[in-house]
């Protein structure tokens, strides 16, 4: 099933199921006002999904209207939380060097995670309105998971069967303010402004076999304005989700609709590129004794889509965003 | 005005508007179904409610019924965002020392801020289920406040004028991970359980003279199984609410119903006791060579209030949860 949310002026915008082909969409209200909502209520909307996911796909059925990523909202505009994880070490390991912070001792035992702002995403083709150059703009292309409620403790086996809908992310960062919060131990507020999703959330059984083992198998592409920054394999996550969810859900129960992120994917194969600028400097520092890349400025273009290993674009369709001066 | 919100076996709950003498109240549902509603639709919203509390402080009012705040939610049982701020100077020195993590240089300039989870409120009387007292279970007496929508770059003074509501909180922390999440530089997840709140949201003008200068000047009161733990001023936040809206501000909007923490409640002078047992512990390390408080255990009971100078209690109403085994 692929879920969206299109414009409609409320807060949460409106659910529709998208088609096989990503070409039309049906109104889902029948199922959920929102995709928030069906989550919270996923044994009942489930079916009545489905339902429409088989009528968005036979041909004649009325209120099939054309489906288009640049209408859309995130698939979850707001949601009650967004936890990140770092479960790609190399990218870990650049971070560690660009920021110039120790290493952490149990980075690949126990993983990295920080609370984000889930009070407002952005879509897929959004604006991205943020105060300054200086603040060192950067993106960071990312796998995550939905959840429906989890419990307290949950196994990282137990908590892959919560995993409801697989998204793609980006987790836009301002690296001026990162290291100063890494320091502080208080983890990242000021360095991390609104996260922006691709248009289509799926549930796991849409990737076929691209989702194994709690982790994404797919290639994440990213350009800035039209050129090549990487297709990382989304598959080298070392922690799966399972373990992610089960970390965050240690000492707390899980709300339905929680999103989990993977962390930058990343690989140590150089030839995969990177999806996040601060990632590509570190490895220009390390090669040629310092950084080439400038960090994104205004005006600039963020296009990140999913592969898959032939080349084929993955089912969440793509993100086109453009950074602005906020006010 | 003075809002709660009652059980209705629904996740948001019931709003009401309570009483002058925190003895009644009216149903609010006229005003709006939830007090997040409300806060997302404050101008329409705040003359009913108005109006209620006229209503509710009035004789001989249809509808007016007892009003229990171990019937209470937390005011708001879930939100959008939760950002907690370490405005107490002396708290910051005490837990820098507990944790043995390196002072942060900037500490009295740049305001320290975590961000938490607003998904899963406690209500002022719920127990607080956890794992295990391995992971050495501590309380946190806070005050904070709730917005509406907040621009991105907003100034400490505009900032202010955006506070809706006050709130008195408990934000229950799990030592033992702490060190370890602060080294990593990601901030609190593990160590963050559920956070819990006083059963009445307060306007600012229900606090006279005690809410200026963008701090809330009470003290607030901690008892461990009936033991006097603190008292410690509200009055002496180092930055005020309004210098730690901004710092959530600088880089993203924040959306109506985000609550803003202060951070521990604690003075330097030590008569005035602690908010949390932590910070006793440290004390008593400093002054005898080792702790000799114990953390808290199952069973225990942690009451928090906040009160005026002469000792009368302010409007929002006791905490009183009892710490239980999870599962």
């Amino acid at each position: 099933m692929k879920l969206a949310t299109l414009r409609n002026g409320e807060r949460d915008g409106r659910l529709v199921v998208v088609s096989a082909d990503g070409r039309t969409c049906i109104d889902a209200s029948t199922a959920a006002p929102t995709l928030l909502h069906a989550l919270e209520h996923w044994g009942t909307a489930k079916p009545v999904l489905q339902a429409l996911s088989s009528a968005v796909n036979a041909s004649g059925t009325a209120g099939v209207t054309p489906f288009d990523g640049s209408e859309c909202m995130a698939p979850l505009p707001r949601t009650w939380q967004w936890l990140d994880g770092s479960a790609f070490l190399n990218h870990g390991h650049l971070m560690e060097r660009a920021f110039k912070v120790p290493p952490v001792g149990d980075f690949d035992t126990i993983p990295l995670m920080y609370q984000g702002a889930a009070d407002d995403f952005l879509g897929p083709h959004d604006d991205v309105a943020l105060p300054s150059e200086a603040d060192q703009i950067d993106c960071e292309g990312e796998f995550g998971v939905v959840l429906d409620e989890t419990p307290m403790g949950v196994s990282p086996e137990q908590a892959l069967h919560h995993v409801r809908l697989i998204v793609l992310i980006n987790d836009w960062s301002l690296r001026a303010m990162g290291p100063r919060e890494a320091k502080s131990g208080f983890g990242f507020v000021q360095a991390k402004p609104s996260t922006a999703f691709a248009p289509i959330a799926v549930t796991p059984d849409e990737l076929g076999p691209a989702w194994r083992a709690g982790r994404v198998h797919l290639r994440l592409q990213t350009l800035r304005n039209g050129e090549w920054l990487g297709h990382p394999q989304g598959g080298a996550m070392h922690f799966h989700f399972g373990q992610l969810i089960a970390h965050a859900a240690r000492t707390r129960k899980l709300s339905a609709g929680t999103v989990i992120g993977s962390g930058t994917v990343s690989n140590a194969d150089a030839g995969a590129g990177s999806s996040c600028i601060a990632e590509r400097r570190m490895v220009e520092a390390l090669a040629e004794g310092a950084p080439r890349t400038p960090f994104l400025r205004f005006g600039d273009v963020v296009q990140m889509e999913a592969l898959y290993d032939r080349g084929e674009p993955a089912p969440f369709g793509a993100l086109r965003q453009k950074v602005v001066r906020q006010g």
